[in-house]
């Protein structure tokens, strides 16, 4: 059976020891934020988390959401569950104080929002949209905009979408065509329609603010006339609560592989009252502050079903007695050995164990820089952070759901048949990570804002941002006798990495085609090689504390970073294989012949 | 949308060009089969899989099985499509022609099931059952129980089950407890329940036969005493009609991922009288005689849903138009570029066409063994072609699933967001091949197979059955100057998968443990090898045939071989680093440290 525990040990320790997380109550806003609150928040999340949304994810799963006459349901049990989120604050955790929030490290909102995505990433779809909406008015509303909508987001009452893609465009916005006409009191009339709306349309909130990309009369073609509009479904009242219904509706939701309990919408805005956010023609400006948000969180999601795979998994492996070990009987007294004594199960569960934590320990030293981003004493110090998030934001997104999925799978191997079946809870993971590789966009395009502008920008700052830390560390501790083989590996590892980029910057500038033949496995090198680095950090500190270490927790720390080493950091010598042979075998193939072995 | 057109230019290509399939017909039995013969069998399969079954494919997992006080209807029009299935004697072509089956060799039926996969793998599953109980009851039956049953499977009237996992075991048979208590009138008594029994129960055929394994009383402890029964739903009378219901009943049907056209069923058997099947105790045997034809034909399924998935992601990255080529637009007529311009979809879509080809090869050679190992001239040769049998089962197993399921995800992947939403019947083929990793044997348990059965026996003359050939094809060709590439990386490869056999043959002598830690690298270091050498041959001959290439088949081919060589045979140098670096990091980990990261 799936199961789920707040991984509360592991994310004190990524927060508080690993990066220092208490520092952060010196920065400004920051004060409140002790130790210990942050513990508190945590458990108390934790608690919600295990006992409220895990306990609906199946059901929600099996009964989805309802659709009917432009009114969508979601599944029993959502509302009151939704009520108690908003009730304890959880929609303000990481708000602004001015607008209601309480102003939590974004840090602390991460790991908040892993533990709400491993017990039910669809419950988590509707504020974590939200959040994204939140973002984009708070960077480019105006204040009266900000007045109208960031304290309803903060509370809850209302929720927030984004409103991008359209039947013919998808990665491709340029091609967008709804139309933002303008009109006499100074809104726009927008009408088309848009899909594969996450929270469109439910029944948790009071409003629905739709954020949503339309193109001017009179603005150019391709992605340089996009604007950003806002567009509630009920038009707020002078006092602020929602007033006449506006033009957009829902027109159908899409039946899915998986996250069935979160409404994906069909939107039709017909002639939809809606008010332009920031500048004319740069709505991609606000689009990319709620997605880059987007990507994080999407990376979170692929973090919590891993997590929570990996949980069910260990479980299912410590009571499911079948076989013997390898040697002869482990447990002789039983009928059978349980299937952890198997060397092949062992590697299974190390391997989801060692992504899971070293990609948890990524995505917050990312979070963290994105508080030190924003608060950071000197701007010196706010731009390496931020572009130290520029660089593994594409690691994030797409790392964090590729192990997601993967980790999903193998606990369903694990499982055998049982996880096959529906009753056992672990294949919904599969079907729910599916998607996190494809939105906010997909692992491909992840590869390629990597290459084509992470690697570039700034010639190459935002890589340096990364490269610096990491050749600090290997000098640092590669006479370290105890950290001889983690850093030795490591070095190997960041070595090929930088011949990576080296081949790719060289090959691609005279043939973009050649960065684009590149990219994916650019991008999952420089993911194995990050969280290779969280490793041997962890393992690093875990050797300063094995005096102390009831549980083991340390000494488990540095056998699983071994374990890492030895078996997955491999992995990059084949991806630099593969990218060393260049692009002209994927490229050189006429488009004819993809199908000649098919025809008759 | 989903699409499927049967491959047939590529099939013919592998069984008449590749391995010269047409010298079967000199094989005694076969020779009705000319090379015309099987050409027209194969079209024929190819319409009714595209057009028969494949239309319900979609239907069939959208409606599922429904079940009912025991009884269990299969999907709207599957009865009328198994009637015609059976009309057109397909559940005979590859049967004994003394029990009223078509004799045709192994290898046509093999391209025949890869069809029936692709269009519908759920109903394909029906038939597929009835062949493993054909095989094991032709090899071990009496000849009474032949007469009764084996001209029924055949026509097709009676379907077959095997009935092996207990709630409690599954890969560990020795812990069946059904039980087989003789009867005065010669027959046993069988009691006990059976799950995950595939078309346990459904309304194609007017009898099913299940094929139990039970302990009988004075048996021994484990797998030593099991013994195989059959057991018929309908009692057979004498004039060979289905007679008295026995007590064998569906007590439920699963609900499951996926193949949810497919009846998985709870059996309870209720003292249902049952006859022994070959020697008491010896039961495993008839076991492996169904699971061997299973296995098979379980990796056939994956090949069949990585073709079909190649299809689909084809069409639409032709059709959909969405960004623009990377060194500016492609087709500057058009709104944007198809998905077929950017070079990580070319890779993505090489990636599926490579492997599903190259395993669509390598399965045809191992068919075409079944052929040679019984039919051959000389025992010599029959035994070779069954060493060669043994040796790469597990391979086509785990590697054609792993492929299928890994191609199905890519495809879903190139669809985008519209690949997640069930209407466009790509998402499909993700949760249908996500049962063929686990079933017939997880694929963890074909590793083991291959490091603790294959590689070992008869002192390791199953391996020299496949080490001989590709040593041979490699020292003639390696002189070759347009082979030269592509042979090099091959025998690149070879060399590692012979490091690797050494590095486990010596350490898991000392260390069964060492072996299970590295089987599951090896066993995917060979299939990336046997691939290879397929890819390889291919290229090799279609070298010679580029004077004649119209439709550029052959130059096709060329192509893939070296795509496949340059971006996917690296996935050896990893295999082999993870794998030699040993067992230790896997074993040495404490089990109660596995959680010491979740536990607060």
């Amino acid at each position: 059976m799936a199961t789920y525990t707040p991984p509360l040990r592991d994310m004190r320790f990524v927060y508080h020891e690993l990066f220092g997380g208490d520092d952060l109550q010196n920065l400004p806003g920051y004060s409140d934020f002790s130790g210990d609150t942050v513990d508190a928040i945590l458990e108390e999340a934790g608690k919600l988390s295990a006992e409220v949304l895990f306990p609906l994810n199946r059901s929600g799963d099996e009964e989805g959401c309802h659709f009917e006459n432009g009114v969508v349901r979601t599944p029993k049990g959502f509302k009151e569950a939704y009520a108690q989120f908003i009730a304890g604050g959880w929609t303000g955790l990481n708000g602004d104080p001015d607008y209601g929030g309480q102003g939590a490290p974004k840090s602390v909102n991460a790991l908040v929002e892993e533990m709400i995505c491993s017990a039910n990433m669809a419950f988590g779809m509707y504020p974590g949209l939200t959040h994204g909406a939140y973002n984009a008015l708070k960077l480019y509303g105006t204040d009266e905009q900000k007045q109208a909508y960031l304290p309803k987001f903060i509370d809850g009452t209302w929720s927030g979408t984004m409103c991008l893609t359209e039947p013919q465009c998808g990665t491709d916005l340029g091609l967008v065509r709804t139309k933002a006409e303008p009109q006499a009191d100074g809104s726009y009339a927008i009408t088309g329609t848009k899909i594969f709306i996450s929270a469109g349309e439910h029944d948790l909130t009071e409003n629905i603010v739709h954020l949503v990309l339309a193109r001017m009369p009179d603005s150019p073609a391709g992605i340089k006339g996009i604007s950003l509009f806002i567009c509630p479904k009920f038009l707020p009242k002078p006092d602020g609560t929602p007033g006449a219904r506006n033009g957009a509706a829902c027109g159908a939701i899409e039946h899915k592989m998986g996250i069935k309990a979160s409404a994906t919408c069909v939107m039709n805005f017909d002639g939809a009252r809606g008010w332009l956010v920031g500048e004319k023609n740069k709505g991609m400006r606000g689009m990319f502050a709620m997605m880059n948000t987007a990507r994080l969180g999407v990376g979170l999601q692929g973090l919590g079903l891993s997590e929570v795979s990996y949980q069910g998994a260990l479980l299912y492996a410590r009571e499911r007695l079948q076989g013997r070990g390898l040697k002869g009987a482990v447990h002789p007294e039983k009928p059978a050995d349980p299937l952890i004594v198997h060397p092949d199960v062992r590697k299974n569960l190390l391997t989801m164990k060692s992504l899971t934590e070293g990609m948890r320990a990524l995505t917050i030293w990312v979070a963290m820089s994105q508080d030190m981003a924003e608060k950071a004493a000197t701007e010196e110090e706010r731009t390496r952070h931020d572009d130290l998030i520029q660089f593994l934001t594409p690691v994030i997104k797409a790392f964090g759901t590729d192990i997601g999925f993967d980790c999903a799978n193998i606990g369903v191997q694990i499982f055998g048949g049982h996880g096959y079946i529906r009753e056992h809870g672990m294949e919904q993971y599969v079907r729910d990570a599916r998607i996190t590789q494809i939105y906010e966009g997909t692992n491909g395009i992840q590869a390629l804002d990597l290459v084509g502008r992470k690697m570039t920008q700034h010639y190459g700052r935002y890589m340096r941002a990364f490269f610096h830390p990491v050749q600090e560390f290997i000098e640092q501790n590669i006479t370290d006798p105890q950290m001889e083989e983690i850093v030795t590996t490591l070095a190997q590892g960041f070595g090929s990495l930088q011949a990576a980029v080296g081949q790719v910057a060289q090959k691609g500038m005279s043939n973009p085609n050649e960065a684009g033949a590149a990219a994916t496995d650019l991008l999952k090198i420089l993911s194995y090689v990050s969280v290779g680095y969280m490793w041997a950090k962890m393992a690093k500190l875990a050797y300063t504390k094995l005096n102390d270490d009831p549980t083991g927790f340390y000494k488990g720390k540095i056998k699983t970073a071994n374990f890492y080493m030895q078996k997955l950091m491999p992995q990059v010598s084949a991806l630099l294989g593969s990218l060393m042979a260049g692009g002209a075998s994927i490229m050189d193939m006429e488009d004819e012949l993809f199908d000649a072995a098919v025809a008759a």
